[in-house]
Formats: C-alpha cells, sequence, structure tokens
C-alpha cells in the first residue's frame, strides 16, 4: 500500500487505530474451541466487528507460530479475509544478515502479501535492506520500543550524549524514506515524543502500547502526530480481550469505536 | 542440554563444529525436488552424512518459514530426525515484549524442542527473560554479528568509550549464568576475540561466519576458546552446498570431516 492510498483511507474513517491481532488460543472464548480453527473464526469475528473503524490489523506472529503449522495456517487464512483496503502488518521484529532477511521478507510480503513488517535494527543495513527493496511495502524498524526493557540498551547515551534509539532512527532514515520506513515508538514514552517527531518529521510512527501497556492515546495524538496524521495507533489486547464471553465481536467492536472517536477530533 | 553433557559431546568427537541447515529450495540438488519433501530429504541426508562430526546442528527458521505450511512441517520432521545426542538451535533471532517472547518460547523449546535460540537483545530483558526460564534449555544473544551491518550499531562507542556490544554482554551476564546463556560471535572480527573472551570467561561463544562469510577458524579456535573449549563453530553453506550434485551428502562429509580435523587440535 502506497502512503498516499494509507493517507486517504485515515482520512475516510477519521481513524489511525490498528487492530492488534494477538490471539491466543487460551484466551479467546471457550464456545469457539470446539470449531475447527478457533483462531481463524475469533479473527474472522474481530475483523467483521472493527474493520469500519481501523486502518489496519497487526498479527502478532508469535502467536501464530507457537501453534505450529496449525497456526500457520491461521494466519494464512486471516490474511486472505483482511478486506484489501486495510494495511496488514507481520509483527515479527525480524532481522540477519542478508540472505536471510531475504528470506523473511520473501516470507512475509511475497507468500503472505503483509503491507509491512516490523524489523530489529541490532544487526543493521543488510539486516533491514531486504525488506526496503520491494515497491509499496514497508519496514516498521523498532526504535523506541513500550517496554520495560527498553531501557536497558535503547536508551543508552552514546558518545555524542544521545541515546541509541536516535542514532538508529538517523542511520535508517539514510535508508529509507518516509514511503517504506516507519518507526516502532511506544506509548508508555510520551516526554519523548515531541523530539522524536522532530527528528523524522515526515515518518509514520506505529505507536504500540495503549491500554493494556499504560499509554495515553490523547498524549500520543497530540504529540506523536504530523501534518498528515504521522502515526498508526495500535490496540492489541484492549480490543479483542474486552470480552471472553459469547459477546466478545461486539464488545471489541464498542472499544474499538471508543478509540476511534477519540482519534476522530484530529481530522 | 546441560553445559555439561554439550561438553562431553565436544571431547567425545573432538569437535566443536555445528551444522547451519539453511536449507534453500532453489539451492538444494535438482534430483530432490522430484520427492514429497525435498527439503526434509535433504536435511536428513546431511544429517546421515554429518552427525559423527559435528556436536550441534543450527537450522536458520527463515528457510523454512518462507515456505509457509510446508516448510514449518520440514522443520518439524527435521527436528524429531536430528539425534539426541546433538545441541539443537533454533537459529530465529526473535525478541518482543514479555508475553510474546514467551510465546516464541513456547514454539521452539515446547512444540519443537530445541536446546536454544538465538535472541536480538534491543528490546532488553523482558525481552530475553521468558526464554531463560526453561531448565536445561539457552538463550544465544546476539553481541557482535557476522555481518557489514554489526558495524551500524553494535560497534557505537557509549558514553564510557566501550562499544554497544560490550555493554550488552555486560548487562545480559546479569541475566544468565555461563549455563543458560551463550554469546553470538561473528568469527569475521578475529582481533576482538581476546577482549571478548577477557569479558566472559566462561560462556560459550556461537561463531558464524566461517567460510562463506570469509572468517579464520584458526583464529577463531586459537582466540575465542576457553579451557572447556567454550566455542561451537558454525558452518552453513560451505558443509550444505559443497557439491550441487546426486553427491552432494558425501561433499558435505567432506567438508565437515576437513574443520573437524582442524578442530581436533584443541582436545
Amino acid at each position: 500500500m502506497t502512503r498516499t492510498a494509507l493517507y486517504q483511507q485515515m482520512q475516510l474513517k477519521k481513524s489511525y487505530l490498528c487492530v492488534g491481532l494477538d490471539t491466543d488460543i487460551h484466551r479467546i472464548p471457550k464456545h469457539l474451541l470446539q470449531l475447527e480453527d478457533p483462531i481463524f473464526e475469533f479473527n474472522k469475528q474481530i475483523i467483521d466487528a472493527t474493520k469500519e473503524l481501523c486502518i489496519a490489523y497487526k498479527p502478532n506472529i508469535a502467536f501464530y507460530e507457537s501453534l505450529g503449522t496449525k497456526g500457520w495456517e491461521a494466519l494464512e487464512k486471516t490474511m486472505d479475509y483482511i478486506p484489501k483496503t486495510h494495511f496488514t502488518i507481520a509483527d515479527a521484529k525480524r532481522g540477519d544478515i542478508g540472505n536471510t532477511s531475504k528470506m523473511y521478507a520473501k516470507a512475509f510480503f511475497e507468500n503472505m502479501n503483509f503491507d509491512a513488517v516490523t524489523v530489529a535494527p541490532y544487526m543493521g543495513i543488510d539486516s533491514v535492506s531486504p525488506f526496503l527493496e520491494y515497491d509499496n511495502k514497508w519496514v516498521i524498524l523498532l526504535a523506541l520500543t513500550s517496554n520495560e526493557g527498553s531501557h536497558n540498551f535503547q536508551m543508552l547515551p552514546q558518545e555524542d550524549g544521545q541515546p541509541l534509539y536516535v542514532h538508529v532512527m538517523q542511520k535508517a532514515m539514510e535508508w529509507g524514506s518516509p514511503d517504506k520506513l516507519m518507526f516502532v515508538l511506544g506509548a508508555t514514552h510520551p516526554e519523548k515524543f515531541e523530539n522524536l517527531r522532530t527528528i523524522a518529521p515526515k515518518h509514520f510512527f506505529l505507536v504500540p502500547g495503549i491500554g493494556a501497556q499504560g499509554g495515553d492515546l490523547q498524549a500520543v495524538s497530540t504529540y506523536a502526530s504530523n501534518s498528515e496524521i504521522g502515526i498508526l495507533v495500535n490496540s492489541s489486547r484492549g480490543i479483542i480481550y474486552a470480552s471472553h464471553g459469547e459477546d466478545f465481536a461486539e464488545k471489541a467492536q464498542a472499544a474499538a469505536l471508543k478509540i476511534q472517536q477519540e482519534m476522530a477530533v484530529l481530522f
């Protein structure tokens, strides 16, 4: 999907919500377990309930991989089911030497037709560039993540006093334009947003960490957005596990609607 | 597998060779393609040909993932086929927030019974700790990798003048003992080995990058080993693609034997 098409979808829906499909066989409603493919059935109903309110879906690959071939099948079926109007993100945090990253790019961009994949920066340019070679596909590079461990290395001051994540962003901006490179910025670091927007004025930010992880949507929207929105805000558990009963899809829709309504003020 | 059992296997075989199963459907001999599962058939013959000469196998997960469910099946069959005497490494470079790393740990340690998984450090402690919770299982954390991109961030000097990879190693040694934590150190940085061994005297190093990537086995063996060997040296392409003809297994065995003979001098 192009940058323009993504922005158009946002305007159309007055939304920059990404729904995270962290679908866990141990957390989905019990009545689905008797079906042949409970994971896909859960995703299908979540997608039906939320597609008018969000512009992107982000399957968390670990949850599918933990189920072996069955999980992989459910992921493939989910990808076929997501409407073509929606931006799709493989949340995979991959990154390896060139010939190996090329294989991961093939897995997510060719076999499964994702629009974007999350990539870890530690291994540098040849771990990222194979993903950048595809037209209208995106790398979403980890910069400052939402978790506790983001303090261990990402925030380490470098020789010039700037933290590592700033160096990661500046270097990566030499590799990929705002048309194919986004950054992951956790909603749990609101005090950093303005500075990050100064460093990368045009790049989209994928912002996880509202809801279960405690980030504040209003702070994100105020300080991390730009004139073309410039943010995709993800919620996973807060939407898909809004209820564990038979009304899970209905409750997911209500949770997504609440977020979309907060987002609408930016348009 | 315990540290003691791994060391015993090394002594028994006078080898610290790990064979990388980077099995690429486009590079395996043509005559295998007519079989039902060419990837597994290739791995099976490589394992039969090399198992007396190596102490570990390291499937590169990207190569299986790029084939979707079929690749995942071939990987599961390969894991069942590798003898229990051999240390198995899922070369996956995973790492995510805690609840997600837990899912990856389940995928590789429970569903497929790998002994170890390679993990990227960028997301810090909660991305690593779920893998450390398993008894007799190992995290192999990226420290200094063998590729060109290792210069981008891993070697960045920190405030104290030390490169990032040194900080990664020092911090991670607070999380995991030499009984369950190894480090990836690329064979392409021989000038760094002595210093790295001083930083982590007892931890095993997994050393990729000899062969196709140009690293020198003798330098690795001289400067990176310790009194209990302390290194697993990986070769992938140099062994498994030693021939592209019907004699591929025979040639792989010869390539592995050549390496094992060089290794024998350390015992």
